[in-house]
């Protein structure tokens, strides 16, 4: 039987690949060198079997994913992966499906020049905790605290395409093969925003990455900062998939979907070139979609400028179904 | 019912204790101002529900335990704590639970100095993952690769209680009541030797922390360094308790008892006084129990230096029962 230490040799184990990494898996601790001109942004995510994703997920992409929502977090900081840890519960040592998934988890460490660099492994309902570590110069981290009255509100890529794949899992829409293989390709390998979210350094004030719906997370930005917003919905970026979905589907999947891992973030009016600028040279669409003004809570107006009244409960994991 | 929002707010948030953390729970990311002096230190546990502990485990005890494993680990290079995310998966959000497990683990953490700065919480079957931070100056680290022939072995404190405890549970002895009570709270109330761990910088060679069992986790420093140990089995320290079990249960529940969370270190001869002084200075006992070699393998000798062959088999998640 493979034991945790063959398991970690085999799967997790290379070679040392960053400088800044001066002992990493196989020690009680990793050691980093720290960059004496940056702050150490540190991120967790735990993905739980059944609640994250589906039983029996396919484990390449189940990688990739655990990797993804914790590369989203620096993003939203506008930190630069350095390097992970990963805790992983199993039921079993199935060797194909560490294989799998220890290929999806490194392929996109690898794309961002993240290592990783120790954690735990042990048996247990399947459970994936991993800390990220990034690096941002000090004091040009986007903060939820930051955003100002008269900024602009945008998004990063589109929303709701994940929860468009979950109605089609789910049944509540009928969705043909493609657009569901399609969504479902959003919803299991997301992208996060890195090259976006360090481009915007400098440049946007506040940002969140968007993982339980916009309206919840955008409610994040509005409280730390003591500020309110006005959304145009209808400015809200859909894919052409949701596009082609009714206008109700359409609104509350982008308001309310989740795991959609782009970046919410306002700049100041000033900066629109700037943001155009950092968008293009880091090859992500982005979006304006609203305002942030003084007033406390959360508009939604449509393309006439009338306020609507939207359920847009985003997801919680203690009080959601 | 509580929100995943409100229980992080009431249980887990705290104005913010240290200066070199600049952004704490509440952000995408927390932010650590690095220390110029220092290398960062960096490990991961895991814990899982009727894996490392009792299913309606003492959740103030549970919540000292998950954090001080993972002190055990910095203390094991010689780190100095500095902070730790939380991720937590929980069947529900009893706040009974909630109120007690934070006040195990932030009793400990304040005892520490560690300050917790983020993390995750989600439903799931209960899994508790600490990532922990500690600095250590360049170079002073005590890794498992540094030990060499010649280099006394060391102890602290003393093992097998935590063994003894779980002997009681499984009524493999009959243990009377003040026994198992003061054996059950060395299994559940570690005492990380993180004092300890400081004070052999500069002193000790390689060090690792005992947890899953004396002979394994030595294995780790002899292959990792490419020597060989002679360990005097008579010399291994034993509390009161234990001292007391017939000689063959002493010998096997020290070697391989698992959670001692005591540090297994080794020191040139040259350095015995300063290890007794830095023993004595951090408050915690040591014994030299044996020699590193050149030959490769694990030597067990009793007092009479006849060379010993026992069933040593320490923890392994997936290969033990």
């Amino acid at each position: 039987m493979l034991s945790e230490f063959d398991l970690i040799a085999r799967y997790f184990t290379r070679p040392p690949r960053r400088q800044d990494v001066s002992v990493g898996i196989g020690d009680d601790c990793a050691l980093l060198i720290p960059d004496h001109e940056a702050q150490l942004a540190i991120s967790s995510d735990m993905l739980v079997e059944g609640r994250h994703f589906f039983p029996g997920a396919e484990p390449h992409a189940l990688g990739h994913k655990c990797l993804a929502v914790n590369l989203s977090d620096l993003a939203a900081m506008g930190a630069e992966p350095v390097a992970f840890t990963l805790a992983l519960a199993l039921p079993e040592a199935n060797q194909e499906w560490l294989a799998r998934f220890s290929s999806g988890l490194l392929e996109l460490a690898d794309r961002h020049g993240c290592e990783l660099i120790g954690g735990d492994t042990t048996k247990g309902p399947l459970n994936i905790c991993i800390t990220i570590f990034g690096k941002v110069p000090p004091g040009q981290a986007l903060k939820r605290d930051a955003a100002r009255a008269g900024d602009d509100i945008w998004i990063s890529g589109n929303l709701g395409d994940a929860r468009l794949a979950l109605a089609g899992y789910r049944s509540e829409l009928d969705l043909d093969e493609s657009t569901l293989a399609n969504a479902a390709g959003r919803m299991h390998r997301p992208t996060p925003r890195v090259e976006l979210g360090m481009a915007l350094r400098g440049i946007a004030r506040a940002a969140i990455d968007v993982s339980d719906g916009l309206s919840g997370d955008i409610a994040h930005i509005l409280k730390k900062s003591a500020v309110g917003a006005r959304l145009q919905i209808d400015a809200l970026p859909a894919g052409p998939m949701l596009a082609a979905q009714d206008q109700s589907i359409r609104r509350r999947f982008m308001l309310a979907g989740g795991d959609d891992y782009e970046l919410c973030f306002t700049a100041p009016a000033s900066m629109r070139d700037a943001v155009l600028h950092a968008a293009a040279a880091s090859g992500t669409a982005v979006t304006r979609v609203g305002v942030i003004e003084d007033k406390p809570g959360l508009r939604l107006v449509d393309r006439d400028g009338a306020i609507l009244d939207l359920e847009t409960d985003s997801f919680d994991h203690f009080t959601s179904p």
